[in-house]
């Protein structure tokens, strides 16, 4: 568990202040730097100690064989991971001949600041050599969000308490040896490749130098390259070298206290499966030249000005926690980071901050990420849609061979092509296509993009509603069934009418048939005909949603509240996450529910649910639900609020956004956890907010915990900015930009005008009846005491 | 497809007169010998060509690592699989200086006979060598029934049409690499496993030689010997040698025409985990001292008596369909092999006829081998589940890793150790302890072995009891319910309340509490006390046993007849078996069955349903059973015969008792079928003859179809023994041991007194509406255009 590392007052930054080598691979993701195309984990400038090096290419993977004991026919033959491409970050020193390493000599002094508005990671350090020379270090890094394949760090250097001399090493090296933990124990874990990079061509010459790979069996071709400016006293002495896996250059200078040496290195990166080794070069070349032109300080204030775009329509402000109000900007920062320059590649579930999951894209981008993006950058979420969208061919052939029509898309992945070797749990959950359809409708609702939504919108709509339609079947009733399939709760599987997923499918079918009516000719270029529009609307209609009326309450899927209810009282809490200490077979066949199912169909739903189902589902799965996953916590924080259950949506909220910073989940240091960060923004937003979208249309149903005094954030649809200041008893809407705008507040319209703020009395909350959770596994509680 | 090895009429063989180079695979598990300790395939003496070599020894395995891509709790980590051990059936053949190869020459005549009364393989050639000279072999060679460690060859030649000079090399030899079909994408073939033996000793000694070996990761010690006796006439030169992976006699001799070399070869073995070298050494030195004392015509001798016993009590002779009669006596004499001397180890699902399952032993001993063995060798059926009980440390550490009490037995073993990794379809299949439990009251009922049943088999059902006890859960309504198991069909999985487990369970529950009552003070050693013997009567009394009141039939599970049915018309003859062409989440969600299931659960339990639904059941199910599974004819032949399909049941009998003779499944070449074989035993006795046993009492309501004209069997419980004879309109009944014995025919009691045949007339059969079968999945009919 990460002891919170000093959160003293400052709501914009991470800020450590001591370092412990036992964190290292903990702070490394929670200092990771990306720009959603290449991702650097915040590994030491020295390279050593560390936890796992890591430096990214977003959709930069190998590929290795899927080992069946037993195998069975559609199981996917080909696994794929994140591969740890060249390091840019390695700045060696040798201080009089000895190696800075903060495992020898002492430190005297440390900090790091994950800057959230210059978008840089400072780093300054005073150590003492094993032979008694005192130095100061002073490094800036930077991954550009303004220049996609450029990296980049400010190193300076200078000895405090006597003349010294000072060799620095400015290298990119491709590692010997992946490094990993081993524990595949854990099926959340990374999986071990072999180093997977075999070397292509390498140079160096004056300042720069470069190095080309290629995958082995993936066939992808890696371009790294480096420039440097150098400044400091007369004297100075550099030289470069390159092998096959390393390039240096290499800088000697000796200085007197007050002067300083400084060292500014440019790293760019390129990659393609088709491009030649020359054009990768040339490309990498010219983007480090356009950098080196730009020069340090101008890197510096794009980075700046780029955030300051970002934090203008994504801030949240949050008043009485100001924990929680430091976390919620950690979060925000890095959904950013992972998304902004993604540019048609997926948002892994844990960015490019580590190995976790082996780099791949789940459904959380769709449901947890995307909602995000779509309100602070909608071109990001655009992006999102369209990588998916680039990956239909994959998607269809993986629907043929599944003997289903449209589109499946994989559960799991990083090119497309389904990477789930345990199929219960990943092909079986089909309702990752209606999630992709989900977030497609949602961003052209809150966007309005139309040239979207006729183009891969459209289409996207269109073969995922012909896999609900090939997935399901009419019951002798007439009901539409869609049986035997996974939803969002992975200790449940393969069941018949998942709520959740049925609701999700009948809202795509929708979508699908609403958006073939808008562009029929489009729609007709897909073969789409009115009988197949017809059949989708009816198939909608018809969805079968299960009830159990003895109980009041939504079975998740049929049968689900007749199974057995875990014994969570002879459940201790080591033996948490259960999947880790209990065989799949006793989870899925007994009532415990590993992260939000029906109340998140709740969340997306709320039409769905009359308001005592909803309160009656609420508090059914409450007691049931163990939040084994990260995802969960940010949909039940949503619930809770509109269920009146404001301080346990406070408890949820702080629990999502908190979640990386203290490592909750024990296993940050593969990365972290993106869907939880951006459920922290759905928890405040949407949840205590109490936003939704519809139709174009933003409609809020604000509610403060006692605890929180002031909410503020920033709420847009169609181009119309609304700025939104909750208090305990009033909701204050100002209008940011657009034309006037027409906004719903607590069920009431009000239409909005330039320059006049709306102040607006927030109605008392119903009272409500409180709701446990199994023994052990209540969210810690901001206020203590309370329930 | 094997095409039929000549059957002319002889109905106690399997008669070869042909030999096809493309057949060799298939023929060799066809005229495997074994004697359930020893298994030799039907390798050619001379080795080369071969299909897969095999001599495998029952419980001798290796072990080998289980890879999951992604790994979860509980998932096995070590698989087992059966080893091709030295093999003492190679006899080379030079024939001046030309080796005796068929692929070679020609082959001027040739057959092959397993004789099913002598025991016997007997082959005899006839081949002209490149160089023009003709020879003539008559090789036989057994496995000795009597003696466990024992296998024989009589091997003779003589040249035919001039002298020659004969060589011939009696080997033991380790293979130097596993001979298998490398098909990894079928789940029912065997895994490859590099080799696994590492040589410990070799010897060779005037007519004698040794090999001992060493499995690598299982640790199991091996000891094959040889020993020779050489007849010839004058001038034979006879020497032995021995490697590490090599004995080898070589005799060389010139004959002239109407001169023969016979050469006797006795081959023991003996493996064990514990013994040293020495003690094994010693072990095989004695079992072939003692054989060779005994000589080739007394093992002749015992051999044929041993099987003049068994025949005495197993044959059943069946007028009408000769190829049906010589393929029962060929099912007869497999089961036979497989079981006669396993003695308190497994009986694998191909016996020891091939590498097929990797030797892994399944439910199939229980239900479908055991009952066989129970009526015509009950020592055989008791030993083998004197193995299951000695597992039961296995089976008790296994439930408690799955957070269970009792014992949770293996789905796929050779130790004892579950193997299955394949959870869904194999921890899942919790049907299996009930399986064990039902043989284990089976046995008891018919043989009425009270030692047994007041030791082992006590034991067995109160740790299957407590296993269920466990595993069920009472619904708020009363019902004790079995959520989230797989039943028999494997193209269901993971589902609530499966009816024949639930039948299983409840009658598992029930014999655990009568026999703890029987034995209170020994099952009060095992901890049982009234409370928990109150306890399984009442989960049996509340056992929920689901029916679907809309279409009047039991659904296999919860929910099954809600799903959607397969979509039989589409799916082509090469689609099958589905598991090969369609992903296991298709096969679940939807109505297809592999192989009886509900109707397996009418055959063992036909008090739990009445008439009406047994037809209603039956019809429903015909239509949606494809039979892809080899263990599935054989039940349905049984309830085809009981709803009053005779001529279905003639078809499914054939069916089954065919299946490998003809090759029905493809893959005869990894093994014979055995639950498939002694599914032609059930077939004929249960099914036709209707025969059960119950409370020590036989009842028969046999009825015959209208091209079988007579049926004879010998029916035993507790001693007495019934000589069945059925023709269409009478049962005549005869009393062959025992004393005077009261049975029931067409439900009327009748006593029989010794030396006193009673004949009684048959009714007619009911009237039946046809059923049908899934397209194309129709059995093959023995009387063509009837229905």
């Amino acid at each position: 568990m990460i002891k919170h590392p000093a959160f003293h007052g400052d709501p914009w930054s991470l800020h450590e202040q001591e370092l412990h080598a036992g964190m290292l691979a903990q702070t490394e993701s929670l200092f990771a730097l990306s720009n959603g195309h290449i991702g650097w984990r915040g590994n030491l400038d020295e390279g050593e100690p560390h936890g796992i090096p890591g430096s990214y290419l977003n959709g930069c993977y190998e590929e290795h064989p899927l080992a069946y004991a037993e195998p069975g026919y559609g199981f996917p033959e080909s696994g794929e991971s994140i591969i740890n491409v060249a390091d840019g970050k390695l700045i060696r020193l040798l201080v009089d001949d000895e190696p800075f390493d903060i495992r020898y000599g002492s430190v005297r002094a440390h900090e790091r600041v994950l800057d959230f508005r210059t978008g840089t990671l400072l780093r300054t350090v005073e150590w003492t050599s094993p032979a008694g020379r005192t130095i100061r270090i002073r490094s800036t890094r930077l991954v550009s969000l303004a220049r996609r394949a450029i990296a980049a760090i400010c190193y300076e250097v200078e000895p405090v308490d006597g003349a010294a001399s000072f060799v620095l090493q400015s290298e990119l090296v491709v590692a010997a040896a992946e490094q990993r933990p081993p524990d595949r124990r854990d099926p959340r874990g990374p999986s071990v490749l072999s180093v997977p990079l075999r070397a292509e061509g390498h140079s160096a010459r004056g300042d720069s130098a470069m190095l080309v790979h290629r995958t082995r069996r993936s066939r992808q071709r890696i371009a790294a390259g480096m420039r440097h400016t150098v400044t400091g006293p007369h004297g100075l002495h550099q030289a470069s070298e390159s092998t096959p896996d390393l390039a240096r250059l290499t800088v000697t200078a000796a200085l007197r206290p007050g002067e300083k040496l400084r060292l500014v290195k440019l790293v760019g990166y390129g990659w393609s499966s088709t491009r030649s080794a020359e054009a990768l070069r040339d490309q990498v070349d010219g983007a480090l030249s356009a950098a080196l032109d730009a020069g340090w300080d101008r890197l510096l204030a794009e980075q700046r000005q780029y955030l300051a775009g970002f934090w203008e329509l994504a801030d949240i402000q949050l008043d009485g926690d100001p924990e929680v109000q430091q976390a919620i900007r950690f979060c925000l920062f890095h959904v950013l980071q992972a998304g902004a320059r993604a540019e048609v590649r997926a948002i892994p579930a844990k960015g490019l901050t580590g190995p976790g999951y082996d780099g791949h894209a789940f459904w959380d981008s769709e449901i947890f990420v995307l909602p995000l993006l779509t309100a602070a950058l909608p071109e990001a979420a655009a992006d999102a849609l369209r990588w998916r969208w680039s990956t239909l061919p994959q998607a269809t052939e993986r629907a043929r061979q599944l003997g289903l029509r449209g589109a499946a898309f994989p559960w799991r992945t990083i090119s497309g092509a389904e990477c789930s070797a345990y199929w219960p749990a990943g092909t079986a959950a089909f309702h990752v296509n209606a999630d992709i359809a989900h977030a497609v409708a949602r961003y052209v609702d809150v966007t309005g993009d139309t040239e979207f939504e006729s183009g891969p919108g459209l289409e996207l709509l269109v073969q995922t509603a012909r896999l609900w339609q090939s997935l399901g079947h009419y019951s002798s009733g007439g009901e539409f069934r869609i049986d035997g399939v996974t939803g969002p709760d992975e200790y449940s599987a393969i069941a018949d009418n998942n709520v959740y997923t049925n609701l999700m499918a009948q809202e795509n079918l929708r979508s699908a048939a609403a958006a073939a009516s808008r562009y029929p000719e489009r729609a007709a270029t897909l073969g789409v005909g009115e009988d197949e529009r017809m059949g989708w609307q009816q198939a909608a209609d018809a969805m079968a949603i299960p009830f159990d009326a003895d109980l009041g309450v939504h079975p998740q899927a049929e049968g689900f509240t007749r199974h057995q209810v875990w014994d969570f009282r002879r459940t201790s809490r080591s033996q948490y996450p259960l999947l880790q200490h209990f065989p799949y077979f006793d989870l899925y066949r007994k009532q415990v529910v590993k992260q939000a199912d029906l109340v998140l169909a709740m969340q997306l739903f709320p039409g769905a649910f009359t308001d005592e189902q909803r309160a009656r589902n609420f508090a059914y799965y409450e007691q049931l639900t163990v939040r084994d996953s990260s995802l969960s916590a940010g949909t039940q924080a949503v619930v809770a609020a509109r269920t009146g259950h404001l301080e346990l949506a406070h408890d949820y909220l702080a629990e999502s956004a908190l979640i990386d910073v203290t490592d909750t989940e024990h296993n940050v240091r593969d990365g972290l956890h993106l869907a939880a960060l951006a459920g922290g923004w759905t928890a405040a937003v949407m949840g205590l907010g109490g936003t939704r979208f519809r139709g174009g249309r933003l409609a809020l149903s604000p509610r403060l915990p006692p605890d929180i005094s002031r909410l503020c954030f920033t709420a847009g649809v169609r181009g119309q900015h609304v700025r939104v200041e909750i208090t305990a008893t009033t909701g204050t809407y100002t209008l940011a930009s657009g034309r006037p705008a027409t906004i719903t507040h607590h069920g009431e319209d009000v239409t909005l005008q330039p320059g006049q703020p709306v102040i607006l009395p927030i109605p008392p909350p119903p009272a409500v009846s409180p709701v446990s959770q199994p023994y052990g596994r209540a969210p810690a509680r901001r206020r203590p005491g309370s329930a």
